[in-house]
């Protein structure tokens, strides 16, 4: 092979490694759709351990069932649900229609709302061991303070 | 008041107890389609997660990602999702259909099932700890069994 001959099937491998690469990562990234999805089934998981609290606190207490609810509360809350915002996701249907506003993907205030939620359901966990309802009861309600403001914030009402 | 009219009064005002109790807790129950719903979230936040660890593994490794989606894993299968499973919850739609076989109902290998995942998932939590990634791997694989399991037995394919 000449040398010209050589350089320009070297480019084109090149460029074909480059293509399978990018390919491959592609392929590798959840779509936005299934970002929002996952996400929409993230707060749908939050809901039925926040419902299952208040349940035991209104109705007959079991300290083991209230434990579990605010473990999954706190480990969600740490799971790192921003990654599920990723860029692309402004739009778009997951389970339904997202329903974020745009203001979440460039207010620094969603930051501060997320460690907010993170603060408060890991001191529910942490109450939660203890066993004292009224403790329980007012923290379960400062961490749907959090849930409530960042709605009141960043989620569309229609 | 006379003997026979307290008694009625009495019955009346007891059953009226007795019906509001009813209610009350009727109101509170989640209904079957609120339970499928959260159920098939579950899984979708388990799917986020399990996919999550696998892209750490296959691509570049962040161990502080591994471990929250492996801690979010271990407490969905500490939570107690076999309260998901009520009575009244054999068909139905949640997010779409319920793709749950009758036997999940009935079959005492649904427990194991579920004890089995719930084993594995912890182990996985603890060795995310560690971050020897093909102990990881090897770990993820054996959480994965349980789920293909339980599918292969207990989810219907269409």
């Amino acid at each position: 092979m000449n040398k010209p001959l050589k350089l320009i099937v070297s480019a084109v491998l090149t460029l074909g490694t480059l293509a399978a690469t990018a390919t491959a990562i592609a392929q590798q990234a959840p779509k936005p759709e299934q970002l929002i999805k996952w996400r929409q089934s993230a707060y749908q998981v939050l809901a039925w351990n926040t419902g299952r609290i208040k349940a035991n606190l209104d109705g007959q207490y079991n300290k083991d069932d209230v434990i579990k609810a605010a473990n999954t509360i706190a480990a969600l809350a740490n799971s790192g649900l921003g990654a599920l915002y990723a860029p692309g996701t402004e739009t778009g249907k997951g389970w339904h229609e997202t329903t974020v506003k745009p203001e979440l993907f460039t207010d620094k205030k969603a930051g501060e709302a997320a460690g907010n939620f993170n603060k408060e359901a890991n001191e529910l966990a942490r109450v939660a061991q203890l066993g004292d309802l009224t403790v329980i009861k007012a923290q379960l309600a400062k961490v749907q303070g959090t849930c409530k403001s960042c709605h009141d914030d960043f989620r569309r009402k229609d």
